[in-house]
């Protein structure tokens, strides 16, 4: 979740009834578009026999936006605001999840196999035979999704509760796309040793760790020192799961404009724990060379040992045949800046460091902003390829394979394909799956 | 799962043809029954025009029984052995728990409300008011079932891999007795301390904790660390919810001979983690006086701790108007030393400490064994009453009154209700939660 900003603005649905003659919607969304609402999906709630009552789906800045949004459809003849509401809250109301009985259980003699006695035998079996874990549990099937809260989305460290949503978000998709059993595991300590410690401890219930919204630089030494001492795959997603997503977009964005990447100097402006392993996802798909900046001189460093160049952001927009930036700053990247024929990949929401179109006006050869890169294209397929090996870690080889199935499935004029497409996830799965298994 | 050894028996599932002829059926359970085979549910599995295949569910002591069964059932004339399987390791198959989406993600607008963007207005209400995560995630209706996998049914220090098939068997009853999402937690550690810890660490994510087959005395320094530390409701199963169970068999005993537990000297055999429970049960409950006795001097003073008098084998039959055994061992208790009108609850399971029949020669006014005293009647219901109230722990009261409604459910004759009878289940919570509510 490394695209911040996007997530402060407000999503709400303005319910309006309208004159059922053609001409009232196009008014609507007129006024909604002058006050700055960005519409999203318009569904109908109800058909009246003159009226038509529909919910449109609207994304604004600022609170305020809302009640000015209200007041200029209220002056639009026929037409009415019936509610503004968040439908949002709920769809979280309860929670997004539950640790579902896969068995049903009606009568005692189905109690004395699931339950005791019989399950008994099942447990000594698996005393006997570790191995049969694999099949009369649902251990390889489950990956734990670990945060400490430190770095939930754009806000920052706002503790692990306040994170669960996400976690929470995340199970659902892994449900939902891979039929991936997925574990929330909120931490009480931010100490990475005390991290470490902890998820090594919880590790035998699990057939994968993912950790999430973890801030750097703890969660290098954390990735780094559960993977080493686990024998099954653990992933970092700020980290590597949006890195084969923003892969996916730079390989699409080369394809459309006919550049080679490994003959490409490719920038990377923020090396965060996104843009870091952006880098390194770059280096290890053979870009020619891998450029970096950042303000933080360790991260400058960090990228030295991955194999990357650090300097500055002139000599990197010189150079750089491609620019990836993830730094969250507006308007970093001037239109003067720009080279002849760069590809641009502003990426930080909910605004770009370039407008797509201020970039290719400078003379870029394409350029796009982050809206697309969703990391919802990641992490399903990827660990449901690594579960399906039984790899014991997730490789470069295993990510690099997955971005490329990801652009793959990029229409044209698209970096990457859409995040629902169930297809795409199997997909990438299956991709993942043959790279560990070595075929 | 305090009681032990009857998870030694082996179920199988016989399936035979029969003649569709009246008194085939007879002859086949009497060859099943001669060869010590214990018969459970009989189904139909299909009809044919002149036979009917039959699965009859036997549990035998010893796989040779199986081998007898076969041979005994070949020799019946219009008997065919078609197969003998086990049907609990295909229940168990893929494991027996999945963590399920409750909310359906079908479009890219319900994507960005459960997920980014949306899902960080939930974030940032739980920011700014802990209590919001109450209502908008699933941390108040889950519990942790966490064990160290060193006293997994009677089976011992197994390990907690292997201990997975009951930990998932309990998750599962959790949903479907109370609606409960219970996640199996898997220690990679026995260390008191190193527990004590891991727990605390991950112990944001839930509503409450369920300790579960951790060997005494451990067991006793964890959970006490844990509920002073939490301030969610935490339980060691084998020793609260089991004695929940047995005080509810207990006033059954009771009210079917007239005795009142408050008068009533009991005494209980053996004081491992559930033995001692059953005492400490039996103090809160308010009976007059309660002896114990053990080979273990520790487990002696604990029980001097908890208000009752250690003593040995001799004077408690001698003095106790209730006995309640929970050793393990076979044929403890002589006919000889029943005293008239007591109350014997022989609760080892295969085999009880004495046979209820003896018991009753012997002039025991009631006896029974431990076959359906259940603990899955205890914990679903008990958490159930503590999530719903909010409370920060599991009191004895709330126990109390958990037995006495399960008690109070007990028909004429049985000791305890149907475990899988809901309405029992939710009449604990509801029970458990008012004394909570402290109403």
């Amino acid at each position: 979740m490394s695209y911040v900003g996007e997530s402060h603005k407000i999503l709400r649905t303005v319910r309006v009834n309208l004159m059922s003659k053609p001409g009232y919607l196009g008014k609507v969304a007129g006024a909604i578009g002058k006050a700055g609402g960005d519409i999203g999906d318009v569904t109908i709630a109800n058909i009246g026999p003159h009226s038509v009552t529909r919910d449109i789906s609207v994304q604004v800045d600022r609170e305020e936006q809302l009640a000015e949004i209200r007041a200029a459809l209220g002056q639009l003849e026929g037409v009415e605001v019936v509610d503004i509401f968040d439908r949002i809250f709920e769809m979280h109301r309860g929670g997004k999840i539950h640790m579902t009985s896969r068995v049903k259980v009606d009568s005692l003699a189905e109690l004395r196999k699931i339950y005791t006695p019989g399950v008994a035998d099942v447990c000594r079996a698996i005393a006997k035979d570790r191995n049969k874990a694999d099949f009369f549990t649902g251990i390889p099937n489950s990956v734990a999704i670990v945060t400490d809260g430190t770095a939930i989305l754009g806000l920052g460290d706002i503790g692990p509760v306040a994170g669960m949503p996400v976690m929470e978000g995340k199970a659902a998709l892994f449900d939902l796309l891979v039929g991936i059993s997925g574990v929330p595991v909120l931490l009480a300590t931010t100490d990475p040793g005390e991290i470490i410690r902890t998820v090594r401890n919880i590790a035998p219930g699990f057939g994968g760790i993912l950790l999430e919204d973890i801030a750097a630089p703890a969660c290098f030494e954390i990735e780094e020192a559960l993977q080493r001492e686990l024998d099954i795959p653990v992933m970092h997603d700020d980290q590597h799961g949006t890195a084969v997503v923003t892969l996916a977009a730079v390989l699409s964005a080369c394809r459309q404009v006919g550049m080679n990447i490994r003959d490409a100097v490719v920038g990377q402006i923020g090396l965060g724990a996104s843009g870091l392993a952006n880098a390194k996802m770059l280096l290890d798909y053979g870009a020619r060379e891998v450029l970096g900046t950042d303000l933080q001189q360790p991260a400058m460093d960090r990228l030295v040992e991955y194999g990357g160049r650090a300097t500055n952001m002139n000599e990197l927009m010189k150079k750089a045949d491609i620019v990836v930036s993830t730094t969250g700053v507006a308007g970093l990247i001037k239109p003067e800046m720009i080279r002849k024929d760069q590809i641009i990949l502003a990426l930080s929401n909910p605004t770009p460091e370039i407008e797509p179109e201020l970039a290719l006006e400078a003379g870029a050869a394409y350029a796009a902003d982050g809206r697309a890169v969703n990391n919802v294209l990641g992490f399903p397929g990827i660990f449901r390829g690594a579960l399906d090996a039984g790899a014991k870690k997730i490789t470069s080889a295993m990510l690099v394979r997955a971005a490329e199935t990801l652009a793959g499935f990029a229409k044209d004029g698209s970096l990457v394909p859409g995040p629902l497409d169930r297809e795409v996830h199997r997909a990438v799965a299956g991709a993942v799956q043959k790279v560990a298994m070595g075929e």
